[in-house]
This record gives C-alpha cells, structure tokens and sequence, in this order.
C-alpha cells in the first residue's frame, strides 16, 4: 500500500530532512576586517548562505565591490556613492536599524566597531533576530538592556568574538552552570615590558599584534588589554556570570581560546589556530558545523607547548580599569567604552603617548557621575560626556 | 487560594525536581585502585550514591572493611572468608555476572583488570544496564560483540579511563560526529629514552609514573605505551570511529586528558590533574555534574606550560602492535590483551625484560591464526591460546 502525499507536505520533508536550507544574511560592518572574513565564510560555502543586506562606513570602494558581488536587498552607507561604481544598481537604501531587523534576515552579523553597534544591535534584539555579535561595545554599555530586550523578544545573541565562541562552546550541551570562566588573553605586542618600557612604545609596534590580524581599534585594545577588560564585561552579560567567576589567563600563543570550569572540576577548553573565520562561521552554522576546507587545522606535530601567565594589573591598569567599571555597572561601562574610543584614536594620530590611555579612561571614569539602571538615552549621554570630557583633559595637557 | 496536594504526588514532584534520587551501584574490582577511588567518591557524596554489590579478588582484608562500611547486598570474592573478620554478614554471594547484571543496580562499575572483566561486562550489557566501564579488555577484546549487545539491549557504556571520559565530555551536545579524536599520553617514566637504554630498565623505575597512580598492570602498560594502544582500540568502539581518525599525542603533564577535533576545524579539550576521582564521579553523576570538594581544581598560577609531542614508535612498539592488532581485528585483540597480560607478570617477576614484553607479544601475534567475527567462546580461546603460547616462548627461551 502506497499512500501518495500531496507535494507540499513532500516539499516541507525534503525541507527538514536536508536541514541545509540557505541562510540569509545581514552584515553591519561588511568592509572592517570581521565584515571582510564573514564575507569570505559565506563564498567558502555559497550553498548555505546568502547576503541579503550589507551596512558599511565610508570605505565605498570596497563597499561596491561587495554589492557586485553578492548583490545584496539592502544597504547603508556613510561614504558618497559617487566615489566608486556600482554596476548593481537593485538594492534598497536602509538605516542600519532597518537592515538589522529586516524581515529578509535569519542572522544578523553585527561588526560595527566601537558605540555605532549599539542601536543596530538592539534593534536587531526587538525583531526577535538571532544576532551574531562582534561589536563588543553593545553588550559592555548597554548589556542590561540588550540581554533583558533578548529576553523578551527571544532573539539570541551568539557571540564572535573568539573567547565567547570558545566558551559557548565549552558550555554547550551542559545543563548546569559553569563554576568558573577563563578568558584567555594573547597578552598582545608588550608582553613582558615594564612600565617604563611602555611609555616609549609607538604606535607602529602597538599595530604589530604577534597571534592576531585585526582591526586597528581593537588591535590597541589588546596591547593595552582593555580588550580582554571589556570581553569579561561581555562574558557577564552573554554568560549570566558574576564578575568574580570570571578569570583572565594570559596565552601568548592564543590556540586555546578560553575555558570553562564545571562545578565537578572538570575543565573544557576550545583550540584552533587564530583565525576569526571559526568563530564567524560556528555563528552562522550553529548549531551545525560545517566542513570548510579553508580553515586551517592544528597541527600537533609543529605546536610544541602552551604556556600560560598570570596578568599583570600593574603595568596593563586598562584590565583592571575594565573590570571594575564592569562591576560598578550603571553608566560606568559606557564612559569606559567611549574614553577609550577617543584615547585610542589619539594615540593612533600620535597626539598621546600610549600609557595615556589608561591615565585619560581612568580619570574620565573618576570624574564620572553613574546612573543606576540607565535607560538607553542616559547611558548615550554618558557616552557624550565621556568623549567630551577626555578632549577637554587632553586639549587642558592634563594628561 | 490554596490547592492541597496528597504527600504522595509532592513527593513525587520534589523527587522528581530535585533531579537527586539516590543511585546504586554495583563495584566489580572493588579492592583494586579504580574500585577504591569508586569508594572514595561514594564516601563524599552519600546522599547521592549506594552501594548496593561489591565484587573483589583476594584482598579479604580491605574487602571486609568495605563490607563492613558500605553494607552492600551483594557479594563476590576469590579468597577465603576466613581471612578477615567481618562483622557484617547480611549479604548474599552471588557471581560476578549475577551482580553485574541484578535487578537493584542503577549503574554498573566494571573495574575487574585484564580479561576477567569481559565475562561481567557481558552479562551487564545483555541486562541493559548502565556500565561504567573502567575494564580495557572487554572492549579490546570483544568490541563487536559487547557494542552489538549494548545497542540490542539498550544498555549504555560510559567511559572511566580519563582519555576517553575526556572525549566523551567533550562530545557532550555535539550533533554531528568527530573529525579526528586526540588521546594524549603521558608517555610514561620512561619518555625520551632510547631503546637501548630501554634494554636496562627495571619494574621498580617502571611503577614508578611520573603523573598517575594507578594499578600495577596499567602503570606498566604506561611504561610501554601498550595502554595507549588499547585505548586507540577502546576509542574506536566507544566512539565508532575509524582507526586513521584516531591520533595519540604524548603531553608528559598529563592535564589535557584528549582532545576532539570537529569538521570545522575546531577542539575542544577537556583538563585536569591527573585524578581518576573525576572521570569515575562523571561516569556516575552523568548527566549532571556534582560539587566535591575533596577533587583539586587546576590551579593556573602554578600551571606553566603544557607540552606536546609524537610518539616514538620505533622505540616503543607496544603502540603500534595495539593499533595494528585492532586495524586487523578477529582475535588479534583478545591475543594482544592475553599476550600481555602474561608479558607484564613476568616482567614483574623479573623473568624477562621490559623490552622483551613488546617482543613476546609481537612474536604471539604474528604465530596467531585469527578468526574472523569470532565468537565470545572463539575468543576466549584465542586468549588461552596466548596465554599458554607466550610461556611456551618464555620457556624456550625464544626471547
């Protein structure tokens, strides 16, 4: 006996079975370096993911290049659109709220940089979206109100970053809370150098991270570990930890990415070699893994040993400066993000030296008043203080 | 408005929510080193576990004791009762078989060493039980038959050696299978040695294990690196992997117990000091994890380094003889085990010489005619042949 099903229900089978539908995609930051590799993932694998939307800055060159390539819905731009042709015309022009909480996506990639991931990434978190974050910032000033939005609209947020791909992977199909998190840290170009040493430093040798290939942003950050400061801020919001479960290792060989210690002791660690097309592309299969035969594999007959270090608060105070901002919550996180925004980009464009960066953050965060419970248009106000105050301080030469 | 319930549902309802009811176990190998630490857990979480049988060779003195402690229903001895006092004798004899296989055990602890194990093993799998399973041999030696049976019977293995309780963990929520399984090797007292110098070595620098305490028999096994092999085999039936997805890696720290590698690219790891408390605890706790304060946490400011290398398999054949043995499969495994087995005694006796174990073993071996799908009555035969070939050569003086 053979009971023929109507080809609907045939089609909604395959459609299951496969479990390989395509995956549309939106990228706020396609032409950063975490735009850029997401993009690479996607041509890696063009079966399983679409571009439907590409938000961007003003790199409108490279910009355009990626809109004849993958011929995107939607898109955004700073820059002038006569600064580089466009043989694709078809898209819409959206906000890059829109685009992140258009109908059209399944995951949103946000990889804006610095506090212009905010908004896009909250109003991806109203829409219900599963949110692929890369933008550390959202999560550090505002990690209340974006996790309790999440919450609410049952959106997901799955992290980029590769110490919170690391660590949601160690905690994935455990069922208890994790006792501990370690967040491994490379410990960046300075390792090792005194305090003194590091008054010297330019900004040349603060570009040149030994284990990573970043953006300049965020390759500061981790010379000066502010970036390991605000990943643990983000591990607090993403994870639901404690600050003081929530340890920093340093690793100066970043193959194991960080840790998670359970409550029986047992301890699970995530290794690849550092290349942020893992932890894009986990965030885009999940809860797949997908074969890519661009990524590299461990070779385990080069890696001879994995060392690990304490920090050392001392000579690196953004870390400490991070945490207890962290701890302290209200508007501190957010006067944090937005000194160091400012103090990194003066540094870059040689006006301070390189440990005036944590003077300039820790004096803003001194002179800061809190506001407990913030709502989003006072946490953008602290925001606005912070990067007013910090130009203040250097233009009076009090740093 | 209140609604009062009958005692019986709450007590269902706080069962059921507390997820804690009390598990009891049966502990066949209870006077060896696995089964003592299986107590010692016990002993820390008596609210959680109960032994219920208790199975042991001929230690009548430390098995009295544990009789007397732990009140077991169950019992199975080799020596004579005479030998120790015991002030309970509430319990009936049973065969190792019947206890592993008795209606009152929730989870069935194997650690019976060498090929005593299997008959046991057997029995529990055919009953679909919960076997926690410390015995290398019965999966060596018979791996068809025991996963065939585990899987008619619904019954379900679970590792305790800490190698594959690592991959195991590590496992843990995945969805798609392992690219590559990773078993480190601790690589034994006797890593970097060359095989001359191999020739020399005594059974006292043997049992001496630069990072685990462990039987007599496995302590040698280290030394050779033949353990390592038989957990290659082990993995390949636990896990369902292929041998050339199988790679064993030498970390001398012995605090990454393996590793798994994903399709994408990806490790996991699990870690630990080596303490066979924690993968004896998972195996009885899974799938929850449990606070106990008496298993050491990894401290990472005395953790240094982590180091890695190949094994030699010119130096220390054991290895590769365990490999190929299980590559080629019928009773070249049950051979391999007997062989030994019996290689080992004699060592330890000072008849022969360290590097006479993989010699012996390598020339039973290659005399062996090997049965195809063999049964367990083909099988145990196999073993008595080894057992009874190896002594012929021993008595020859072949080796």
């Amino acid at each position: 006996m053979s009971t023929i099903l109507p080809i609907v229900s045939i089609q909604c089978m395959i459609r299951s079975n496969m479990g390989n539908s395509i995956k549309r995609l939106v990228v706020l930051g396609s032409t950063g370096s975490i735009g850029q590799q997401t993009l690479e993932v996607v041509r890696a694998l063009p079966h399983r993911f679409r571009i439907v939307g590409l938000a961007a800055g003003k790199n409108m060159a490279l910009l355009s290049k990626q809109i004849n390539e993958f011929k995107p819905s939607f898109v955004y731009y700073q820059g002038k659109k006569t600064e580089a042709p466009l043989t694709n015309d078809n898209y819409e022009l959206l906000s890059p709220e829109d685009i992140a909480s258009h109908p059209q996506a399944d995951n949103v990639i946000i990889a804006f940089s610095g506090s212009s991931g905010l908004s896009p990434t909250l109003a991806a978190v109203k829409a219900g979206k599963t949110v692929s974050l890369a933008n550390k910032e959202s999560l550090v000033m505002a990690g209340e109100i974006i996790t309790r939005e999440a919450k609410l609209n049952k959106a997901q947020i799955l992290p980029i970053d590769s110490e919170h791909s690391a660590i949601w992977q160690c905690l994935h199909g455990e069922t208890q809370e994790a006792a501990q998190l370690i967040l491994t840290a490379s410990g960046g170009p300075f390792l090792g150098y005194s305090s003194a040493q590091l008054e010297e430093v330019t900004a040349t040798q603060a570009l040149k991270h030994p284990s990573w290939q970043m953006g300049r942003k965020v390759t500061i950050d981790s010379a000066t570990l502010m970036n390991k400061g605000l990943e643990v801020i983000e591990a607090h919001w993403l994870f639901n930890m404690p600050f003081d479960k929530i340890k920093v290792l340093i690793h100066p060989q970043s193959i194991v990415h960080s840790m998670v210690e359970f409550m029986d002791g047992s301890v699970k660690a995530q290794l690849s070699y550092p290349d942020m097309r893992l932890p894009i592309q986990y965030a885009l299969s999940y809860p797949e893994r997908l074969p890519n035969p661009q990524l590299p594999r461990l070779n385990w007959s080069t890696i001879n040993k994995l060392t690990f270090e304490q920090p050392d608060l001392d000579t690196f105070p953004c870390l400490k400066l991070a945490i207890e901002a962290g701890k302290k919550g209200g508007t501190y996180p957010a006067v944090l993000c937005a000194a160091d925004e400012i103090a990194v980009e003066l540094f870059l464009s040689q006006h301070i030296k390189f440990t005036d960066i944590a003077r300039l953050v820790e004096q803003t965060l001194e002179q800061h008043q809190s506001v407990t419970c913030p709502t989003l248009e006072e946490i953008m106000a602290a925001d606005t203080w912070a990067r007013r105050k910090i130009r203040e301080f250097v233009g009076a030469g009090t740093c």
